[in-house]
């Protein structure tokens, strides 16, 4: 299960309203950071989450909105006795961002940070979860990321089990892990006589900023939670082609082809004080919709 | 007459109690901001400032809870319609960051932005008030600020002028304006026989970071508001020694020597939840100290 804490949902410039777009997700002891524009730090403290517990930052993209914030923060890490290993992860050119920031505002650090530049694939295999990132189409090299639960193995059938002759105890916990086990009476049985379909783990796929894409939509294949750019409503079609991004109903679209458990708008443009126009343009497409807002948590 | 805006007052890391250091001050249409630490922006907002009045950023030195917010102050700016030429002013180094932010995080701006490097002397020379700026002692290159309203002319004395034949009337306005007259009867007034001494007018000068130094007290002398480093209380003057800031007992006594009129106590280290012994150990020097909070307000 992954706990999503949205840090900020807006656009380009942050308000009052709307901190620019970063959304934090927690599984178990590990966080993951997505974006991280100017006030992040803040927001995350604002949120009540443990800076110990990040393991990744992952940045979507250079962008001010997205970036802005990463060079305090990893200072505020330093400056909060981390010592800990950290890895900042983003597409090409996030090195020379740190790098330069070392050089124009003196960033020093008191822990090994690691900075990778990919553009898509597998950038974390954890015990139990993965995550992973493809391009997406805004313009600039941008990463879409989603975090995905390794799928559990099937339901224990313990009426089964016992009607094959399989004594409750050690044996079942062998079965339970895919184990073939051989029975006092010499007599063998399969994990699969056993165990029902393998049930899927929860996944949370964030794509922002970006055109609709195969990226964002293999991302978002299946999903139980798709957070997408929905910057602009459909009147804005056009503005949202010549700068990258999606309106509501085009989100709505991504999350209906790639057959997403639900989906969250974020990335709002500072035009819409009352985003209920959003939302109900989405739900037109695809009903199990929301509006981020600041400091919202799911579960997923 | 100065309006002072404090938008932050911590030290190195930004917290929810006290955001890093900025300072707005403001005369009639005009609006300086001093420092820009990440989150500054929000802080201008909360405070209800106008972007469009604001004339120039004045930063003191290149460490990230100085200046991290200035990128995404810049931006806001051009996104929030500016067209205006905006000038930004700090130590030597200020430029080379401005351009990384071209470079990095893809800045562009839609007005004229001039950025100035400085290591001292009168910045700028505006009707009525002037801003100038001193080097100071903190590690890198640090600039202090003061701006301060030009002398006005001393007190017209209109029983004196009366005495003196001069009728009531266009002359009156002459000699206030410091030019001689002449009486119908052909006789001569000098303005110094009916003005009084030229009456200074209100300053403030900010210190942020320093240790105690010549460029300080230079800046801070006869001020009519001191703000200044206080970072850290007594007990820790090696500390604040070895990381270039004042204690608020150092400042105090700046503030004394300089002749200050009001001492400010800004920068306060986030171990300090409760300033008050800050503000006492400055009081046992100089009476007339105030500890800096998030959004103070004040009338100089």
């Amino acid at each position: 299960m992954f706990q999503v804490t949205v840090l900020g949902s807006g656009a380009s410039l942050p308000t009052l309203q709307r901190q620019t777009t970063a959304v934090a997700v927690q599984r178990e002891g590990d966080l993951y950071l997505l974006d991280c524009g100017e006030g992040t730090q803040l927001q995350w403290r604002r949120a009540g989450l443990r800076f110990s517990k990040l393991r990744a930052i992952c940045i979507s993209h250079l962008h001010g909105d997205h970036v802005n914030g990463l060079v305090g923060l990893l200072q505020t890490l330093s400056l909060t006795g981390r010592e800990e290993r950290l890895e900042v992860i983003g597409p090409a050119g996030i090195a020379g961002l740190v790098d330069a920031a070392r050089t124009h505002v003196g960033l020093r650090l008191a822990y090994p940070l690691e900075v990778r530049e990919s553009s898509g694939g597998e950038l974390i295999a954890a015990d139990g979860y993965s995550l992973r990132c493809a391009p997406l189409d805004h313009g600039p090299p941008t990463l879409g990321f989603a975090l995905a639960e390794s799928a559990r193995p099937g339901r224990f059938d313990v009426q089964e089990a016992e009607r094959l002759g399989v004594p409750e105890g050690p044996l079942f916990g062998r079965l339970q892990r895919g184990e073939t086990v051989v029975l006092p009476d010499g007599s063998e049985v399969q994990p699969r006589e056993v165990l029902g379909e393998p049930r899927p783990g929860s996944s949370v796929a964030y794509c922002v900023d970006t055109r609709p894409c195969d990226g964002a939509l293999g991302l978002a294949r299946a999903a139980d939670l798709f957070i997408c750019d929905a910057t602009f409503s459909e009147e804005m079609t056009l503005e949202a082609r010549r700068r990258g991004h999606s309106t509501a109903r085009e989100a709505a679209e991504m999350a209906m082809r790639a057959q997403a458990r639900r989906l969250l708008l974020i990335h709002v443009s500072a035009r819409y004080h009352d985003a209920r126009p959003l939302l109900e343009e989405a739900a037109q497409v695809f009903s199990r919709v929301e509006v981020a807002h600041d400091l919202m948590e799911m579960q997923v």
